[in-house]
């Protein structure tokens, strides 16, 4: 697949290795988040709240409550930010200063727009549920107009984007390799308990699929 | 404790019941969250970055690359938003309009300003290094004069904020209780998997002490 083109905006300066650009790497890294972190400034002032998405080709989709701030701000044509980030790790270094953190992100600029068409605004819920829980929207109630209407749901393509990673050991130099302490990483993911049943009502229904980017690690 | 004042920016109108403004449960979300997402505005756009970040009493310390754009750029009295969030669970509905997250964030509004002296950067720098793992500032060999030279850090004062926070069962309507598909709660938390050691220099100490905010889920 080709690569997103670097903008002056989304070309890191600061340790360029770590930057990609290919399709599938900023995929998967989108479609594994379950939570974004999403920007706005109202003269000059920065708000950046979490909400949930997903991705429907080369588009991200959010969704909140039609009379909410994010949703009436950014459905008006302003700039935003969505960023997504997945910890994968804590680095300890022998020294304060290699500490560091194993993850992968995401940052995606640009202008949302709001989508209007019923139709589309129920693709584009039915792709959120279907996101934390495959296939559940062929399960679950899908919106009937009055919940439709009180929804706004965002557009953002995916177009002006760089995913920054880091994975592997700490890097302290070879002078403070004998510092006696304790040095490597500890892995970090998103791990799920075990389902809560809501009453009675939650009994005797087949079990909902988990999202995809859900691991399970051995824990300690 | 007594409570953080709401200000305009920081009263929650949508779903007032799920804000909160005292100090012990602000605390407690930005002590246990790993990673903020820092916002920033450059002529109108805005900028979201993940980072590690520290509570020091009444104030978030952030560090980074002094010459990164992210510290350059708020260094020099930007306003700025650092966000937190701590994913809970996916709430799973009988309907799609009910689907919903259980979480905790909090969302701090203000003016950074840079700590220039040294020893104050060293002690922010510690409260940094030992919130990923409790009391390793005393072990990592500390920064020397050109590492915190080299290192930015800034520091936001907690003060106009809020809290957000949603738990429990999914909430449809009596109408719809009887759609016959699984709902409840599927809990999710970081979890930590088994140390890698950085080679053998990484065996015959002792193992770091895990984040306090890290549990530790019977997966699936």
């Amino acid at each position: 697949m080709s690569d997103y083109a670097p903008t002056a905006r989304t070309t890191l300066h600061r340790r360029p290795a770590r930057a990609a650009y290919d399709r599938d790497t900023v995929h998967a890294i989108l479609d594994e988040a379950l939570v974004c972190h999403l920007g706005f400034a109202v003269d000059g002032q920065p708000f950046v709240l979490p909400t949930t998405f997903a991705r429907e080709g080369e588009r991200l989709v959010v969704h909140g409550a039609a009379a909410g701030r994010l949703m009436r701000h950014l459905a008006g044509g302003a700039p935003a930010c969505l960023t997504v980030t997945l910890l994968d790790g804590l680095v300890l270094a022998r020294t304060a200063f290699h500490h560091s953190m194993n993850y992968r992100s995401v940052v995606v600029l640009g202008t949302a727009r709001e989508i209007v068409d019923r139709t589309e605004k129920r693709a584009a819920v039915a792709a959120i549920v279907d996101k934390v829980s495959p296939g559940r929207s062929q399960r679950a109630r899908p919106p009937n107009d009055k919940e439709i209407d009180a929804t706004a749901v965002l557009s953002l393509p995916i177009a002006e984007v760089s995913a920054k990673i880091r994975s592997g050991p700490p890097l302290d130099g070879p002078e403070d390799a004998a510092i006696p302490v304790w040095a490597g990483v500890l892995p970090l993911a998103l791990a799920a308990g075990r389902l809560e049943p809501d009453g009675p009502g939650g009994l005797g229904f087949e079990e909902p699929e988990r999202p995809a980017g859900l691991l399970h690690l051995a824990t300690r």
